[in-house]
């Protein structure tokens, strides 16, 4: 539950946050209970889709605050966990996204969540859902450090890497990665001038962070004066917030998942668009 | 996973079993993966509703077979977790088996669970739902062991008992709870003569088995010869199994939830609901 985006938005939209009990019975089963008298309230459930337990949790809110019969409820998933598994990519596969998209849709008239991995998830939903994109924090957060190159850890990210570099007036560029065979990756950093450079490596997830320590390990060699690291999601798999920090000069992620590099708030972001929602 | 039934309903039914892979991204998100070919094919999902992970897996199974197409898709719940939080008992809290009741039905044509705490769950789905009572497979346990009485652990499963002791041509009866303060539930045993006798306990679900345990202990006092122990679903909430089979001769369960006391196969009765829904 991300509790620093909670009391960010209640401070925006000057709203109550209500208490929640929680608590397991002796077998394991989860037990919560809202505090406040919901009913008639425009009401908003936070919550990450992001391990199976956070999934059962948000699920028992969102019918908690249905049965109190709200004027509205509203979810909104800053990380929309299991995202990548928006569509089969083998027969007998599940379409993971769309099970949790249509089990949040059951409870909520409407879905806000930030930076889906892809949006397709957004199509599986009954109920409108809005895919937030994150560019103006960022922007915001690196316009007075000088970077001179954004990279992207791949070509699917590159859109993002330009849209940044575009608004800090800088070169943006991609590492071409080529699959060899099933165990080995070939990764081409850009052809540039890395000498006495700041890069800006900027990405929508950092799970494992496979290719960002290894092109940082490689960069390191280039003469590079500063690398920074930016993304949107800090999933951090395996210690790999450790990893990269240990390698890089400057680590930062958003709040969608709360962390001690959670330097950028998309509260703001979130916000707008529920009050662009409100308003049409 | 239940499989002790899913491979005795495999052998009533002379269906297949098809694998599945399961494996856990770095991230720790699931993934799986139906191996055959299900398109056009009557299937069933077995799985309990026990433990978060559990629920999660099953959602995305029942998906799974779902999007292969096949003929029909029936749910077979042979332990349904959370069905006692059937109703709200305060305000704010949620409808607990009705959101996963809701959560299933969205793939599945039809729903089988066994001996569910409350019928009230059955009401909650959208797809026929088949709550099956075990009773027989029971019966057939003890008919040739030596049961003086048959006790229940509270009035509300009297006629759990009951049923059980006509067949059995015995006694029934039940321990009366009464509470005393938030702390203290007074328990008093039926006032019948125990010297060298035979009891049989018998209940729905064993989770912590407090009263089970407490009835055990105050029995052994009695001159009682043998306590045996029978539920349905052996839950077996901290190691509850151990400390029960520590004081009573003899305990019993189902294989809703399979564990060396599972002597029971509900495999039968279960099947027996599936063809009778299939000819129906």
């Amino acid at each position: 539950m991300a509790h620093g985006i909670s009391a960010k938005l209640a401070s925006i939209l000057s709203a109550d946050i209500s208490e929640v009990e929680r608590k397991r019975f002796p077998d394991n089963e989860m037990y919560l209970r809202v505090k406040e008298d919901l009913s008639g309230q425009d009401v908003i459930v936070i919550g990450n889709t992001k391990n199976d337990s956070d999934i059962i949790e948000y699920l028992l809110l969102l019918n908690a605050v249905r049965e109190e019969d709200p004027k509205s409820l509203t979810a909104i998933i800053p990380y929309f966990g299991y995202a990548r598994q928006h569509m089969k990519y083998h027969d007998g596969e599940p379409i993971s996204s769309k099970v949790f998209t249509r089990a949040i849709g059951e409870y909520a008239d409407r879905i806000i969540s930030v930076e889906l991995h892809n949006d397709q998830t957004v199509k599986y939903s009954k109920v409108p859902f809005n895919n937030i994109k994150i560019l103006n924090p960022i922007y915001e957060h690196f316009k007075n450090k000088d970077i001179d190159y954004i990279i992207s850890p791949d070509d699917g990210g590159y859109d993002r890497a330009r849209n940044l570099a575009d608004k800090l007036h800088v070169e943006a560029y991609y590492i071409n990665k080529k699959r060899i065979d099933a165990n080995t990756v070939q990764m081409n950093l850009p052809d540039i001038n890395y000498k006495n450079k700041n890069v800006l490596l900027v990405d929508d997830i950092i799970s494992t962070g496979g290719t960002i320590i290894r092109a940082s390990q490689e960069l390191k060699e280039s003469g590079i004066n500063q690398i920074n690291v930016c993304a949107i999601h800090g999933v951090f798999a395996g210690n790999s917030d450790k990893k990269i920090s240990g390698i890089v000069n400057n680590l930062v992620v958003t709040d969608t998942i709360e962390s001690k590099y959670s330097k950028i708030t998309t509260a703001g972001e979130i916000a707008s668009a529920l009050l662009n929602k409100i308003r049409a």
